[in-house]
């Protein structure tokens, strides 16, 4: 390079690749801004080595993405599909000299079919929006992250979100019918069908559903939708303690009743409700399970929950109180809108129901012995808890020694139990390093030929997910 | 080779990797009988054009099919692995030169962990037999194929396969929580895990789901189990006409109803019914919608739903008569225990449930147009139809090419109507030549080269499923 000249040429490689970006897709799709690099650098999960996006691109359509992936592997650049960033582990994070696409301007739902049951979405339509646009149809999307006021339909595919709806109504894959995904070399390919049953070729809408955009880049989701129930029942039971508590899911699947809604909440989680909405709950027990039931049962197996509580000894909710539906409204609160940082770790496991007790029991043990800080909620129906682990910020270092060991133990314990890394949050960046506990190398090698067959590059979401 | 030597080294190469399997395995576990290989050379769909394998393997564990596998890798031998053979696509038809891998033996239910609602099974385990054996803990495996008497789960994992209460319940994808799974190399794998949720790394149990065994050989699986409802209703509907029990279908869905059953049956369903069972259906109305409602909300719905086709006019069965539930156990056995042959086809596509009406009478007009004799059943829940098109054989060729010609016409026209070319019952070998109509060439690329990344010798099901 010649000293003295400037220009596009000799401009700055990651500068030139921006300029690329605003020629082939027009300067309000591109933005260099430092404030806005900065906002889409990370999503909600804890930052462990910052790194700053090239550029951030906000694609208008499927034209958008493919160009820029095309681009992007022309230069082999990295691409990071984002939709609201409200994921915790860290999936949406930046990583050295990437681009961030962000698919939130994508958010047209292109077709409800009220009579067939199935909406059409583009990915950055936010979950709660497709909710609204459906219920006038007596029709809901069921899964519900914590997050779904923000959340967009593309980031619940990414990570396979699941919710407090799941035991009964699934996780996001199973409401996701078809997908059309651009692939790694700008390919639009379209997956799955828009029927209910479908079983041609291998299931590649369910491969790319928890791929965290490592496999493709998804630019529009068929949903099979579900009956928005007319009646709905929520019960809240107060127990002396976890484990009483616990004992009241196992009583209500003994019914052979599956609620919609089965949150469980230690004295912690009650103390944060109690700290942020002026209640009293954990100065009037130990532990709060929170029930909703619906469908056209629902008033009977509401009959049936409260007796099972009441044999347990639970204070319950007054039948029809508002109470017990504003506590759901407040659990979801709870966790949902926090960020994660170095001090304090939410965590989502999944194990068997039946070790729920014994699992939260030692889940104590752990934090006791680590003298680390922790309050419990779990989605009680299917296993999986979030568990949330701190220390003070002002301990330093050695609190985060600790504060890990506890989070190591955790996980061990969980895998132990029989259970998974992840329940619903997705692996992302933040727990890879657990991954391996879990999956045998085996599967791990397989799952990195299936990523380099869809991303020869490696210029999709690299280091993330598997 | 010298001519007059006799011995190993000479026999036929199909009697010498017979020999090397009976080596392996021990003389128990291989059959050369040729009546055995007639029996095990083809499942319950028609035969085009028909092969013997070498030899009959019956695994009685996973180290048999690990070995049968390594050995047919070292010498080029393809591998069709089996269940009870009741599959409707020719998906375990012999090809040439294989060997049949029956998993029959391997029929054992390795756990049943009632608290946690799962179940762990050999492949070679009867749907039935897991039903039966869990329901004294309240619980059922959801999936019921037609054939679920006979068919094991394995091959109900390797189709993806269906039955009547889908619509509520999902299909096979929707209860399987993990697998093993042998790979065509011999290595043994575990995919997903033990808990209801869980998305640590990709997808790998639903890409096996329904990969008819062309991806590997699935050696056990992890079901999820649900609850076996104490209470349940049947209502019989008779209507004049196919479109009038159509419109009952709507109706139930607009009261916001999911039955566990609901079978739509035409008129020539119903003669085939009151052949085999000796009833007066077909003088009594001209289609039957069956319908049940179960769980703990079934009585509530049962007035909805009798509420709803009354109003349509339909001829209902009294409350608690048994007939209804009698004509569903008779339409299970309407199609499931049939034989396809080159004269009768059962088709199986799948249209989104607002089309099931102008479906049907596209349906009626082709067959009509090509002179072929036509019944249809559909589990009107989820718009997956079961017409079966035939002609006399008497006919010979001129019958089979105006029935091929009605065959290639309705799925077309399923196409056109935004459905799938197999609703539940694979492609097999059977569907291949429709699944370009269906997927783009991109995605079947995509496929064979997944195909390739499992099995890079393609010794698995070789021209099956994709």
């Amino acid at each position: 390079m010649t000293a003295g000249t400037r220009g596009h040429a000799e401009a700055a490689p990651h500068t030139r690749f921006a300029g690329l970006l605003v020629d082939a897709l027009g300067p309000d799709a591109v933005s260099t801004d430092p404030g806005t690099l900065q906002r889409y650098s990370h999503d909600y999960g804890h930052v462990a080595e910052p790194f700053l996006p090239l550029a951030v691109v906000f694609a208008g359509g499927v034209e958008d993405v493919q160009e820029t992936l095309r681009l992007a592997g022309r230069h082999g650049v990295s691409v990071i599909a984002r939709g609201a960033g409200t994921g915790v582990s860290g999936g949406a994070h930046a990583t050295e000299g990437c681009v961030v696409l962000s698919l939130e301007r994508m958010n047209r739902i292109l077709d409800i079919r009220a009579e067939d049951e199935v909406a059409v979405v583009e990915p950055g339509v936010v979950n709660a929006d497709l909710n609204d646009a459906v219920a006038p149809h007596g029709l809901m999307y069921a899964p519900d992250p914590a997050s779904f006021r923000q959340s967009t339909i593309g980031g619940n595919v990414a990570t396979n979100a699941g919710g407090l709806r799941c035991a009964k109504y699934g996780v996001t894959r199973d409401s996701v019918l078809g997908l059309e995904v651009v692939l790694a070399d700008g390919t639009l390919i379209r997956t799955g069908r828009d029927t209910f049953k479908g079983v041609a070729g291998y299931d590649l809408t369910s491969l790319f559903v928890g791929s965290e955009g490592t496999l493709g880049v998804v630019v529009s989701v068929t949903v099979r939708l579900r009956y928005l129930s007319a009646e709905h029942r929520s019960v809240a039971a107060l127990f002396p303690d976890i484990v009483a508590a616990a004992a009241g899911v196992v009583a209500i699947a003994r019914q052979r009743v599956q609620p919609a809604i089965t949150e469980l909440l230690d004295s912690g989680t009650m103390a944060v409700i109690d700290t942020l909405h002026g209640t009293d709950l954990a100065s009037r027990g130990g532990a709060l399970l929170l029930v909703r039931l619906d469908g056209h049962g629902a008033v009977i197996e509401e009959s049936l929950v409260r007796g099972a509580l009441l044999e347990l000894g639970a204070s319950l909710s007054e039948a029809g109180d508002a109470l017990a539906d504003r506590l759901i409204e407040m659990r979801r609160s709870s966790r949902g809108d926090e960020q994660d940082d170095a001090y304090r770790v939410g965590e989502d496991v999944a194990v068997p129901r039946s070790r729920l007790v014994s699992y939260m029991a030692e889940l104590r043990e752990i934090a006791a012995r680590h003298t680390v800080l922790l309050r419990i909620v779990a989605h009680a129906g299917d296993g999986n808890l979030h568990p949330t682990f701190w220390v003070e910020p002002a301990e330093g270092e050695a609190g985060l020694v600790r504060l890990n060991a506890a989070l190591d133990e955790s996980i061990r314990a969980a895998l132990a139990a029989g259970g998974t890394i992840t329940g619903e949050h997705g692996v992302g960046q933040y727990k890879r390093r657990w991954l391996a506990w879990e999956q045998q190398p085996e599967v791990l090698e397989l799952q990195h030929r299936v990523k380099e067959l869809f991303d020869p590059q490696g210029i999709l979401n690299p280091g993330k997910a598997i």
